[in-house]
């Protein structure tokens, strides 16, 4: 079959607010072709993805991604890394590609799936999925009283393991951040896993992420989420040697196979966290998979957002029984949860299972794209290059 | 003062070719304040960065660059890199915001040296300019005989060091290769420095690259650059350490300063090649050609467009005296060499100075941007939020 149609949807809730909840907008892709369609999202700005998918042509590496995609072939796994190689040669000077392409190789995969009658991971050449441990994956309270509760709350949802990131934390003295990450530990149980995110807050700035190792410790954190930038290695790897010893995870920043290799190879880490979203979709994150397995290394999903990310974002890596942890967004917003007919719950002993359906094994909401829809319009010359396609 | 509006202009040539001809579009950036006007340019794709200026906020590090920079003040260079580092922080994931961010910068050095009647080289703390050895920037020709043709005429030119680059090079048989590289040295004489530039052809396929080191030694190339992707540092480093040796050159594709340091510390380069248009402005590229001076590499302009472009990219390392070669495009599209009335150009000894003139010392011809502005409107839920502004 040929690619017949890459649509974009612009999904938003009514208000957006300035905090770290990448789930308050999305962007979902589309694709059609043998009378099938595939579904995909891009962690990312949706209206610059959708510029970048129908720009004009800058020069030959700098072309739009609409070039690689519309009217080509799509009938095994080959035609995906085919496609996926072409967008990285014809468009590496268009700096937002990989968060475009992200999307549209998700909605490849899931359309390749429905076609073949297959889940996914069994296309990537997994004969299994593995259930995995989700944690709930929450911003930190306000103070520490709220993520005390937060944590609690999380417990008695039956999590096993729970995260905590961004807010607050690493912002203001030591002894504030303290005060969070005893009353998240308090909240949370001795018995749980307990992860602490630090969202990049301390940029490249060894010192201020060493400072907080002594109270991560105390409170048995399970690892040390972004302390710092997208590969700013150099910061990572004298955390990492660092005393008391944290584990470290990192990598949502990545956007492609190269930057997660170098974050694999040289920042000292033992979790390395892949966003399908990002990184240039599932093509991608499998190469990674492979490639932090063959290095010692856990994957771990990084999702914030809906099921269908999830869903996306888990087949990578479902087939590794080594990697046991899954991110699981506990409190994202309303239209995350409308996007998707199916939800991926977790079974009563809290393990998640992924959907065992053809592709991603998930059904879109069309009444909530509706609902939730921006409409866009984007004119060059004169002339429509863009609008908000009919669902 | 404060910043009162930024606008941006996308520029370009009638028709635009699949060409690894960056100079057929132009994105200008405008930026008035205190009664001036600071100019700028980003080498980036012109939609795609524009969107990601006006786009409205997708979460706390998915802000559109606009919040960043409107209404800010602008006295001092403090100003400057505050406003550099606050666009990091509110965009980071935004992926295209550095090529962004790149403009809106050089816009920020020229206008802040406009003020305060001084070149931005001294701004930058140099006390003086060293004139550089230009070397006369091209495309491979077609064939063996044009790339001979085009290396003889630079040469007349008075170039004595010259570059080829792109087009068919690496993409054919190796005896092909041969060929081109023999007929640029014959053409450019026995006595020029000539380098070799791959375009990233062999992406990260260590052995396609080191099957040319014999015939680059045999010419000898000065440097090859970009046998790479951007980042794909362990191939660089294994070929740096190839016999024969080649020096290595590239990070043009880089687009921050912790990628710049990871291609400085473990790419095994001689040169590193930053385009100030793309690397986040001259606040980054000033960042890393500090980090070179002190790595013992070469700093070296990246810059295929126009001498607006030239001007903000040798800012960052006019004042070291060590690095000695920049390059100089020598066949931009007409567009290119139309934007500025100030042209800048070798004298009669070869050797290329930077503008003496506050700020960049380029004068932009208005008349020029008018007769290639591409107009463009976005409309988010039905409003405006970007048309291409009065010039």
């Amino acid at each position: 079959m040929k690619i017949e149609s890459v649509d974009f949807f612009y999904l938003s809730m009514p208000s957006v607010l300035d905090i770290g909840d990448g789930s308050q907008d999305a962007l979902l892709v589309r694709i059609r072709a043998g009378g099938l369609e595939g579904w995909g999202e891009c962690e990312a700005s949706p209206l610059t993805s959708i510029a970048s998918y129908v720009c004009p042509m800058s020069h030959s590496a700098c072309k739009p991604l609409k070039y690689s995609v519309e009217g080509k072939a799509l009938n095994t796994v080959r035609d995906i890394r085919r496609i996926s190689n072409s967008i990285h040669a014809n468009s590496f000077d268009l700096l937002q590609a990989d968060h475009t392409l992200s999307g549209i190789d998700i909605a490849l995969w899931d359309l390749l799936g429905k076609k073949m009658g297959q889940p996914v991971y069994k296309l990537l050449g997994y004969q299994k999925a593995f259930p995995k441990i989700p944690y709930a994956s929450q911003l930190f309270g306000g103070n520490p009283e709220e993520t005390f509760k937060k944590a609690k709350s999380a417990r008695m949802d039956g999590f096993n393991a729970i995260k905590f990131g961004w807010g607050v934390f690493g912002r203001g003295n030591i002894e504030n951040d303290i005060a969070h990450l005893e009353a998240a530990r308090e909240g949370a149980g001795h018995d749980s896993l307990l992860m602490i995110d630090a969202g990049t807050v301390w940029e490249n700035h060894f010192n201020a992420a060493k400072k907080r190792l002594v109270a991560l410790k105390k409170i048995r954190a399970f690892w040390l989420e972004e302390p710092f930038g997208n590969l700013s290695v150099g910061a990572y790897k004298n955390l990492s040697a660092s005393s008391p010893k944290i584990s470290l995870a990192g990598g949502e920043g990545c956007n492609n196979y190269t930057q997660a290799k170098l974050m694999i190879e040289h920042a000292g880490l033992s979790y390395i966290q892949i966003d399908a979203g990002r990184i240039g979709g599932i093509t991608a994150a499998m190469q990674i998979a492979d490639l932090a397995a063959k290095s010692g290394i856990s994957y771990v999903n990084h999702t914030f957002t809906s099921h269908l990310a999830l869903s996306a974002s888990l087949q990578p890596f479902v087939g590794k029984e080594k990697d046991i942890l899954c991110e699981y967004p506990i409190e994202p917003k309303q239209l995350a949860k409308d996007i998707t007919q199916t939800k991926i719950v977790p079974d009563k002993n809290g393990y998640l299972h992924i959907p065992e359906n053809p592709g991603l094994g998930i059904s879109i909401d069309k009444n909530t794209i509706k609902k939730y829809l921006v409409e866009l319009e984007i004119k060059v010359s004169g002339q429509k290059i863009y609008y908000t396609p009919d669902i």
